[in-house]
């Protein structure tokens, strides 16, 4: 039932980038858009890959999402300011709002921007991962469909909501965090329901607000937990962040925040009420230089990278990581091997080109 | 064992003030440093309060720390700077600091500040509680004395690292977060060791590494766990955003960086490495008015805080909260009746009283 075949990741990004263009979206913004996806094929986030293609492609089949944005400042103040996406793809427009934030820094230390009337933007840490060029750090945040219940509650009422920052090493790679302020991500669920396998206590609860290690009861109206699961653990703590987000993306851009949040998926519901444009997310980015000598830093972040390593562990087989290090890991296999891809996410490519009359990516074999 | 008497709020202000001049912290800074202590004693904050007088005490009478600090900016690039606090008390050095983060923002939109060279701060939710009045976002963090483990460690790397932000509400109270980025404080496994009762699993872990629900196992060289408690529900998440505050306080403003930070009470060891000056803190401060108008900002928070309110409760008992309603419950309550102090809290503060001659504070018994 997870059976997988490998695929070249040149091949994927061009297959994306023709989809995009099929659409429509300038040829500049299709490769782009594809190549954020390819950042996370290629470090194993596979939920936010081309596995996401068939959603993005529903949503501007049904002209959901305009393809030709315009993104616009709609108020600042010197290094802030807040963006409208024009309901463009997150992918083009996250891409140009956190270029704004980026120069921004360059011109006044800090650059902080929110942006509404967006969708989608795939894997949070590519925004940060990318200020590194710029010798900058930023930080990336999104909202999301409803997902996850505030601790007490037994409703959905925030996305998984995440957080990204970044720090450049000098001879060691660099720091990436990006984590979902869910207790795990929705596609783990889906994963163990397809495998038909429990889920641990501490990521959902039903319907009725009890614990439970069944995928299913999840996913038929139930919710994730935010980090820290349990109030008895520090699960407020998880709403607490998840909240941060949504107001930061939403709240500041007049974006749908909450339980608003459009969906990104067909099959998820499309709520009654809005209460801004589109989705949120939320860049900042400040540069080294203002704080510390830029080399001084990276050598300090190797010698903190060393430090942390040689922590000792519970388990001599399983060091402690850096954040980073399990998608650098995926990523040295991948880049020698191809983008594992499971059958349904083949099937939908699959579609996709039937549709479209776009060429499959190489490799590709309608699924068994 | 965990007897408690009532004090006068002002009459705990006055007396810690006291304790502060008498080492030669002048008057100013001494006053805003015991009002900083009297936010958590009022918010039911206990172990940031004047529970914590004693510790001040120490280290001033050690000479540990600069009673009259020359805090400057070392290093800056418009909206940004690193600030050095002079080893001076982090009751004096944070205000300081995040007052030019707050200057900043005025002048450029946003501003942001990482401070080396500090010591204790006091509670983290203040600073960004006190950025309210000028219609200002603000995060506040800071790293601590090491007492947490990353996820597959065996011991203590880093501190329990703190991340407040707040956001106004209109007729609403405002948003007030203000999380350790551990499962729980360290103050909780002390209450559960005097009372000689168990903590939950996912708190800590024994010296070898296993979890435990033993206070001594911790206490005794075990680490607190971050949140999220374990890797298979996201424990590796809370170590993350440990990591981003570690950084963020020290890497980038030359403080010490995670195992490295010198301790704040006598009884903790002193590292024999140093890797910086003192510990760090980071403060972000942002316009409102520069991503949206002010009122409107103001009257959606009201409508987010209605909405997560009436989010469907899985006890009808206990009602889904808003950040800072615990805090907002406790100094209704104190505001009346004063501050409970437990025993071994007023047996501190009378031993202070005895060593220095000042006034012990109104309604003070000796602990019996």
């Amino acid at each position: 039932m997870n059976n997988y075949n490998f695929f070249d990741r040149k091949s994927l990004i061009s297959f994306s980038t023709n989809v995009f263009k099929y659409f429509k979206v300038p040829e500049k913004d299709a490769v782009l858009a594809s190549q954020i996806l390819d950042y996370s094929d290629i470090r194993g986030i596979d939920s936010h890959g081309v596995a996401r293609l068939h959603s993005y492609f529903d949503m501007l089949k049904l002209g959901r999402i305009n393809p030709k944005p315009i993104i616009k400042i709609i108020r600042e103040k010197k290094s802030i300011a807040t963006v409208d996406g024009d309901n463009g793809l997150g992918l083009v427009v996250g891409p140009k709002a956190h270029q704004i934030a980026m120069n921004k820094a360059k011109n006044y230390g800090s650059g902080f921007i929110s942006v509404s009337n967006t969708n989608h933007f795939g894997s949070a840490g590519y925004y940060s991962e990318r200020s590194l060029k710029n010798d900058q750090i930023s930080w990336s945040m999104t909202n999301s469909t409803k997902l996850v219940a505030p601790i007490r509650g037994k409703e959905r009422m925030l996305g998984t909501n995440p957080i990204a920052i970044a720090f450049p090493g000098y001879k060691e790679p660099p720091i990436v965090i990006d984590l979902a302020t869910s207790a795990a991500a929705y596609g783990k669920i889906e994963i163990a329901n397809r495998k038909n396998t429990k889920i641990p206590k501490g990521w959902s609860i039903n319907k009725s607000g009890d614990n439970t290690t069944n995928p299913m009861d999840m996913i038929e109206d139930g919710s994730l937990l935010p980090i820290g699961s349990f109030e008895e653990i520090g699960g407020h703590k998880g709403y607490c962040l998840a909240s941060m987000v949504d107001i930061l993306c939403c709240v500041l851009s007049k974006a749908n925040w909450g339980p608003f949040a459009p969906p990104f998926a067909l099959q998820q519901e499309i709520p009654k009420t809005k209460v801004g444009k589109g989705i949120g997310h939320f860049f900042g980015a400040m540069e080294i230089d203002g704080f510390i000598d830029v080399e001084e830093f990276k050598k300090e972040i190797d010698q903190w990278i060393k430090v942390f390593r040689n922590t000792k562990p519970i388990n001599t087989n399983k060091k402690v990581l850096i954040p980073g290090d399990p998608e650098r890991s995926s990523m040295k296999f991948r880049l020698i091997k191809g983008i594992p891809l499971i059958n349904p996410v083949i099937k939908d490519l699959y579609n996709i080109s039937e549709k479209t009359g776009i060429e499959p990516p190489a490799g590709i074999e309608p699924a068994t």
